[in-house]
């Protein structure tokens, strides 16, 4: 990409452990990691005395930073511009000042809450919530989250600032009662579409389209109709 | 390192540019960013229409991520513990408790001061400041810092927070005589030397060693003598 002798480096990385998510696709992850109160997940690395080692102390941080790989998404296929949902999906602005995941490296940087860890025979598990990784993400790095030179005071940004409208969602009887035993999906579910995934120029624009979603082990149908989302039915994934 | 089919994967990635930094080597590199008010330097990427659309609307952001590689640190050398100079220098942590550059996946990650665009023939420069950045780091991502998303207000960590003790730093008439027509430079030794970028193990004991750092164009040579530093000598690197 470059004739600068410094970038003729070619860097291999290897995963150290994977994400296990609800989020089984990209649609439908929320744009903005701080709304999923009710999203929670694993890292899972490989159960041995390195990586034991590795996460030792780690209880002393209440957030963790992910380096992940953007694996859904085709490589070698960024564009130098995007347009990013926050500006209306219709104003073009360079990756570089975006979170899109299509990018010359397409390695992710997010936020997560670190509630503890667990173990069995086959792996370590570092749970976390309030994330916005799809399942089976490879994880290069995680590192804590250090206030003081994280939490940036005097930082700002133009354009991506944290209010969004909200959209109401409502359940069919039959999505509510499928529902019914399932109460912190049902929220997630909440969150989730409250946030309204659906490309940005799809807004306040008729659409009767009827959108699907996998999170955790279930196909989520809903619809929007007159500026709320119902979701119509909940199944099983086969 | 893992048996998972999930770490089963090789990442090949290529930098998008490199670092122009005063830091002309590790050792006296300040271990914490915001310290550096003085610290300039610059995003060298090579000036094609890819990275001119790239980087476009960038002056939205106030600061930026850095995704870089640890080129100095030898690669296969990490060790699953480290002893972090916060600790003293003699607790061992998990390496994904820290932020120590000897890691897995030798990824660096940093918040700097972005301070505009300049251009020329050869390069793009994105002028950054209050960075920790070793000269010719090879950068693989840049992302805009997105206060509501990064800036947490209720993370905290438990041993990692700002406050050190500053060593007072003192010249030699004639290191001072060297830097009178360098102010700039004066006061960022002085903000580095602050920090005492010795071991950690071996403050508050007697130390008559003679350490040298090469900084910008600048050999300086400097001394801890009762708790102070000391700055020798200054010359210009051969």
């Amino acid at each position: 990409m470059s004739s600068h002798h410094q970038s003729e480096v070619h860097l291999e990385f290897e995963p150290i452990g994977h994400i296990r998510s609800p989020f089984k696709e990209k649609f439908g992850i929320p744009r903005q990691p701080g709304v999923t109160q009710h999203v929670t997940g694993q890292i899972v690395l490989p159960n041995n005395q390195t990586m034991k080692s590795a996460i030792k102390g780690i209880e002393a941080c209440s957030h963790l930073w992910l380096l992940f790989v953007f694996h859904a998404c085709p490589q070698g296929k960024w564009k130098p511009t995007v347009r990013p949902p926050r500006l209306g999906g219709n104003r073009h602005v360079g990756v570089f000042a975006t979170r899109s995941p299509f990018r010359p490296n397409p390695i992710g940087m997010s936020v997560v809450r670190f509630d503890g860890v667990k173990e069995d025979e086959q792996a370590l598990y570092l749970c976390i919530s309030q994330h916005d990784l799809l399942d089976q993400t490879p994880i290069l790095d995680i590192k804590p989250y250090v206030p003081y030179a994280d939490a940036l005071e005097d930082a700002h940004h133009e354009w991506a600032n944290a209010s969004w409208e909200v959209c109401p969602v409502t359940f069919s009887d039959e999505a509510a009662q499928t529902l019914a035993q399932r109460p912190h999906t049902r929220a997630l579910l909440e969150e989730i579409l409250q946030q309204d995934p659906r490309p940005a120029y799809k807004k306040g624009k008729p659409d009767d389209k009827l959108y699907g979603v996998h999170i955790e082990d279930l196909n989520v149908q809903f619809q929007f109709i007159d500026g709320a989302c119902v979701v119509v039915c909940v199944t099983p994934q086969t």
